[in-house]
């Protein structure tokens, strides 16, 4: 199924969305859709789609267009969802809580193993059904059970040594929302990083393209 | 400044990276910076740099860098960080007390005007001190309220009516934090959604690939 072809950033960055769009399309009751179809709901142009799809493979038939649920399958068997993957929490503040409370994991291949916060009056209890262990036990934790990630919502000051702490046990993949930027001298390991500020920069940036473009027209801008 | 071409979206996108990081450039007390250490903290080549600022003008000056405050202050220009623009937050659950207690919604530029609830044990009250209204008052709120962003962190069923809301009361820019793809027949409306699964999706692709490069290389998985 697979080739053995370098797949650049960009269509890697475009696959969780492919299996997004086609999970929503599963949803919906879609069964077949073709290339220019689902570029329309995403975006993308139909030739775009086929050259990324490319790349990993034959996907659907020329005029037949795509099987939404084996093409949906496909992806994610390429994005590991069926790999039994683990994940921890480390930091229940609001933002942890929140995550742990509506993010489907399970969804997504992943399962949630346990939380961690350095608060004693937290470690004992249960988030969202999920227990809460000290931090202080993180270690014990992760050389009983393996977790392919460690995801950061504790403060910023936190980031970089609860990180470290993490990889020294062998953790190789760290979700990191502190929005500080962490590195780690391990080559294996790999950083994913949420940064809510860049997505509201690009927000500022179109709606100012707007604003400047009504502004050209010679329209107030229209409220 | 700024040329009259179009920019793609790549670009666009990596915008706000720029000024995140120059923004810690700066703080680190670094003056002066070469295209080829910028790109290497950020993962891009000297060259894609060069053509990324080329898009908006002249920065730098060949052999010398570039100066990282002025830098940071251009971009943060074209990002449109000094346009006034402000916000309001839509749902204070976990998520919204979340941002609005630990975004830094200044040093993107935003003022944070207010937060809305549907909860009438919340309204009234203040949440990192701002105001939260009930969500019946919305309207009235945007009446006397120039707003350039709703940020929905509402549960998802309520994202679109919630969207619909805004976007008929002039806001222009949505900032969807609901995991429900929303969508307006406005056309001078911007939705930019924040999609966790789609990060911990990549995360995921790229933990796998280098699971798969440790079994070809015969190797246990290091631990």
């Amino acid at each position: 199924m697979k080739r053995n072809m370098k797949v650049s950033t960009a269509v890697i960055r475009r696959l969780p969305r492919y299996y997004r769009h086609l999970s929503e399309l599963q949803e919906a009751g879609t069964v077949r859709i073709s290339s220019s179809a689902l570029g329309k709901s995403m975006g993308l142009t139909a030739s775009q789609i086929r050259q990324d799809l490319f790349c990993f493979g034959e996907f659907g038939q020329q005029g037949y267009g795509y099987k939404v649920d084996s093409l949906k399958e496909e992806i994610g068997e390429i994005l590991g969802i069926s790999r039994g993957h683990t994940v921890i929490v480390l930091g229940t503040g609001n933002l942890g809580r929140a995550i742990i409370h509506n993010f489907r994991f399970s969804a997504n291949g992943f399962q949630l193993l346990a939380a961690f916060d350095v608060n004693p009056q937290v470690a004992g209890t249960r988030v969202g059904g999920v227990p809460v262990w000290h931090t202080d036990r993180l270690e014990e934790f992760l050389a009983a059970h393996p977790v392919s990630v460690g995801m950061l919502t504790v403060p910023i000051a936190a980031a970089q040594e609860m990180g470290d702490r993490l990889v020294n046990a062998g953790v190789k993949g760290i979700w990191n929302f502190t929005n500080r930027e962490i590195s780690f001298d391990q080559k294996d390991v790999v950083v994913e990083s949420v940064h809510f500020s860049d997505s509201l920069l690009a927000l500022s940036y179109m709606i100012s393209q707007r604003e400047d473009r009504s502004r050209r027209e010679g329209e107030e801008p229209q409220l």
